[in-house]
């Protein structure tokens, strides 16, 4: 039976559905109905078009309208607009927006991918000509308009994920002073807060005016400038401001009709994709997906869920079972010179959700080179993995220069298996000297998380040494030489090659703990007093390197 | 109880199983023993600091004995030789090269890491002073005197796997004109011809001339050249020869002491690298190990296994359980601009084994782009993914410049757990332009093999082309231009956006076989016939580009 099939939005989910369904069914009706002027552009790509990183507009547009047809069958409509669906008629409404006509499509089959949309909440004069979100094609020429046009010279970004720091990057690019304004206390809410400094720290090395924890009061325009208001009473004045503090589901068609609903306006639907309606199918960034660790319910907003999606969701329309298991959030940005990957969940969420470190969980901290540190051009990247105490491994962060999102890529799919940190240290990698060493980063993070389990370590956190008091002997095992760059307060200098001849100079009935430069040798010098009868020795994970970061 | 423990051999896996042995012991007593001058050196770098990229010679010393002493408090005797084993009395018999001594040392537990030797057949002329190996440091020191001195412009590499191909990169490197005599039809043995293909043609582009299939009959010294002659008849005459064509373990000392051994004269461990001697532990290159994916005996000299089965010897030495599961032999090297990088099982061993294509196992191979297409710099590359007919993967091949090993890891990764392809198609990998596509090429590989899996697509390889008969068309999807460059001979041409139009051209009694650039549109076309009655419809793996590497 010819079927025919309705797919509201032509981007990443709906254009990936439409592909997949014409290869599997040559001789269904397929309909895209897509509200802007273009289908299967590349989201992603916008920031770098504005930038000047990609240099043709066309480079954009994945595919057309014209060729979506001629390789796949697809009556593509853009500038049409889904209205209303009818569910017991099973037709949809749409306008055409050019000849600004509604009228009336019957489906078989119907799939929804809207997508989201930037968030824009009422502040005071966020209407403003030089205020700008960025989500499409139309989003994309609006800014490259008024850049090339208006010339401007410095720029507010208000939110500091990561289609805000990669619109940081461009513009700077550009040559505009650049201001970050974020609510939290950190930027890429994705990674934890040592981890986001590494990336503070390198914004603040290009010279971005980074504004933390301190939200947007109001704008005001005037003679072409916005001046932004903030919270704390501080204020910024700037030519052009980018407005991308998070995005909301475009889910409201499927609300009005009555399909089921999450809380945060996201359509459920079940493994098939298929929403609480037998003949209504939903994807991409409006549905609500399974947490693929924690099996609770969430939404992720990132186009490989969004095309994975499409495809199953074509599949299961053509007959072909086939099941979406959960998202893990595996994302990568880059951010300047850095590359900031994670996967699973991050310590922030476990604590959020009422978990408790030492109990329910453990994290490392490791500073492993990008390849063999004798080969040219190695570089430490800092690598944190989340497991809990049983060993199961939950998330990975990672910030460094090179080869950060491979080992990021590594755990996701360790995690994909329900990997544990045992798993990790087996990992068979590739190695030669330029790209890897014997013991991959992510066997070391193995490694390490593997000690904490057998007690063979015991960990310390960056955060705890504030708290450190009078029965605590803070022990730095490194070269005097390196304490020139900086040290922590109070610590007692024994360097680790001395350490078993100088036992005696350490109070046996206080807490040690010991710290290096990233916690290798930190780990070798607790080994050392831990089996010298010393009975509350912890090593500070990840090290000086670590700690310092987390100092502003 | 103090135990003493000695370790024969002081690189990879001896340094690895010495270092972490103190962790978790810090009471017994260790000694190393070791052939050399140093240990703890970086084999792995040792091409890289003789064609200058790793400039100094102390880089490759990771660890000096004094500073392993100061550490980890091992008694390192570098220029000793343990010549004999006496498991009845647990002693060996040491001998001290530079004193010229032989001495005797009690041990509780042993060690063995002896490592492999360069291969070294009775070849007429091999002695020839301007003939060398490369494993260790003295040979690093020879071979960079002969240079550094005799300023040689020709240069013969003899083998052709990955030391051979990094000797010749950085000879190369050094301005010499190299020559690579390979007995084989291809280089880097565990990569597929079709792969192997991609290597040769650019080692061609870097003018090192390759001489396939052909093997040295005999060396001749004359005059400070080594004239190499080829079974063939052929001749080359070069300032230096590096020989490289293999290596054997060093096992001698097992062997002579009674240790189970296999046929290969790699000793025998079980998973606790436990030899048949309750107290004899061995690592490293000269062990048999179980392949992880077969379950079959084979010998896998790499330093990732080196190092790990160092660990966990240390491990269960120290009475911590700790097992080693199998070596999957996952690789990659630097040829060049390139890199080649595999795991697990190629297609060779497995028709070696018998296998069959299509009755056991498939293979699919596809060209992705290293990151999005519309980001700058994106460069495709080979990924080629073998698995059985019932879904396991096998193993993974990948040949480009960009996110090469990365793709590789992944797949090693997924290997690890049991993966199928449908695994693949649902990993979720960190995505953004800079990095990959929303479909990452491991996910791409995957769904390639789900449809050859589920009858979407019927496979047709590269090398079945030259057998085709009149009965079957070889159509070319492709748009008449994209023929300029090269096509199949006798092949029809119907651009796949026309197909649906032109159907009646084509003979439906006949098998027709697809092919387009690299696939994607082959499998497109190849759907549309199956729908429209075709039958016998098959999609040339790799499509064009993969069939015109094969032609040399
Ligand atoms: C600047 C930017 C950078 C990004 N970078 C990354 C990245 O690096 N990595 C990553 O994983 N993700 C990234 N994303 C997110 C990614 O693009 C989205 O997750 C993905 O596109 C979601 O797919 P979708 O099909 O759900 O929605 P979309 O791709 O947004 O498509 C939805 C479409 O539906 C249309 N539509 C909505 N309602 C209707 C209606 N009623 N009638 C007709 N049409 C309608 C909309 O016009 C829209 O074109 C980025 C997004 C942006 C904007
Ligand atoms: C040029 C080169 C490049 C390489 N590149 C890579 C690469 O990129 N990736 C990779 O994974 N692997 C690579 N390898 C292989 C890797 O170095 C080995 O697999 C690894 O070193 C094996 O570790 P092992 O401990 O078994 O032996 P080794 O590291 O070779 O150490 C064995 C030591 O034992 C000593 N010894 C032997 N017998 C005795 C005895 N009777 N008494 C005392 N001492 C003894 C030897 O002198 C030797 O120093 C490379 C090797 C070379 C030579
Ligand atoms: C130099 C050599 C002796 C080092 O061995 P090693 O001490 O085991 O290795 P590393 O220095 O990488 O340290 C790893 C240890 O530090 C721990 N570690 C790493 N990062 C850490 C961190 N940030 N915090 C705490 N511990 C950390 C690991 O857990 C591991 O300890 P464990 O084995 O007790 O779990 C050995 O690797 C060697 O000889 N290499 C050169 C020879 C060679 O490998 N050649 C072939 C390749 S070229
Ligand atoms: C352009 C677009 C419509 C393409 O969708 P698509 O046709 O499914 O994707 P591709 O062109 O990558 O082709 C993938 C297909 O080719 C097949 N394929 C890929 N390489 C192949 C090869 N070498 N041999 C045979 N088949 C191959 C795959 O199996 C897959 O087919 P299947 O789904 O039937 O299994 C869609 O990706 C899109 O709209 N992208 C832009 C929007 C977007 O994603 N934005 C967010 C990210 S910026």
């Amino acid at each position: 039976m010819k079927q025919k099939v309705i797919i509201v939005g032509g981007v990443a989910g709906g254009a990936s559905a439409a592909a997949r369904l014409r290869r599997v069914d040559e001789q269904a009706e397929i309909i895209m109905v897509e509200r802007g002027p273009y289908i299967s552009f590349a989201n992603c790509g916008l920031p770098y078009y504005i930038g000047g990183t990609i240099e043709e507009r066309s480079a954009l547009l994945v595919q057309t309208p014209e060729d979506m047809n001629a390789r796949f069958r697809v009556d593509v409509r853009v500038e049409n607009e889904v209205l209303s669906i009818d569910r017991e008629k099973k037709t949809v409404q749409i306008r055409d927006i050019k000849e600004d006509r509604v009228y009336e499509e019957s489906y078989d089959k119907l799939v929804l991918s809207p997508g989201s949309t930037p968030l824009k909440p009422p502040i005071p004069g966020i209407d403003a000509p030089n205020i700008f979100s960025l989500w499409n094609i139309p989003d994309v020429d609006r800014i490259k308009g008024f850049v090339d046009g208006m010339k401007p010279k410095t720029a507010a970004v208000i939110g500091g994920g990561f289609i805000g720091l990669e619109m940081a990057e461009n513009l700077h690019d550009l040559g505009m002073d650049v201001s970050v304004v974020e609510m939290a206390d950190q930027v890429m809410a994705p990674v934890d807060f040592e981890m986001a400094q590494i990336v503070h720290k390198h914004m603040k090395t290009k010279n971005v005016n980074l504004l933390l924890g301190d939200g947007v009061k109001n704008f005001e325009y005037h003679n072409g400038k916005a001046r932004v208001t903030l919270q704390s009473g501080n204020h910024i004045e700037v030519d052009m401001v980018i407005l991308s503090i998070g995005v909301r589901p475009q889910s409201e068609l499927a609300k009005n009709a009555g399909l089921e609903m999450n809380q945060r306006n996201g359509i459920v639907v079940n493994a098939h994709m298929k929403t609480s309606d037998e003949n209504i199918y939903a994807i991409g960034d409006a549905i609500e997906v399974v947490d693929f660790i924690s099996g609770d319910k969430t939404m992720v907003p990132l186009a490989g869920p969004a095309n994975k999606q499409g495809r199953i969701c074509a599949d299961n329309i053509a007959g072909i079972n086939s099941a979406y298991k959960g998202t893990q959030g595996t994302s990568v940005a880059k951010v300047f010179d850095l590359t900031v990957a994670s996967t699973g969940v991050n310590e922030k969420t476990l604590k959020r959700n009422g978990k408790e470190y030492g109990k329910d969980y453990y994290t490392t901290i490791v500073h492993p080179n990008s390849h063999a540190g004798y080969y040219p051009g190695a570089i430490p990247m800092t690598l944190k993995l989340i497991f809990s105490t049983d060993g199961k491994v939950l998330g990975a962060q990672n910030v460094g220069y090179d080869g950060v999102e491979k080992r990021v890529d590594v755990i996701a799919t360790a995690i994909r298996f329900g990997a544990t940190v045992y798993d990790l240290t087996e990992l068979e990698l590739a190695y030669a000297p330029p790209y890897s060493s014997a013991k991959d980063p992510v066997n070391m993070a193995g490694y390490v998380g593997e000690n904490i389990l057998k007690g063979v370590t015991k960990p310390f956190q960056w955060h705890e040494i504030k708290d450190v008091g009078e029965d605590v002997v803070i022990l730095d095992v490194r070269e005097p030489i390196e304490r020139d760059l900086g040290f922590i307060t109070g610590s007692v200098n024994i360097p680790v090659d001395e350490l078993r001849d100088r036992l005696s100079e350490l109070d046996r009935n206080k807490k040690i703990v010991v710290y290096c430069a990233v916690g290798i040798r930190g780990h070798a010098a607790s080994r050392i007093l831990m089996q010298n009868g010393f009975e509350h020795v912890y090593n500070l994970m990840g090290g000086y390197a670590t700690y310092a970061t987390t100092l502003c």
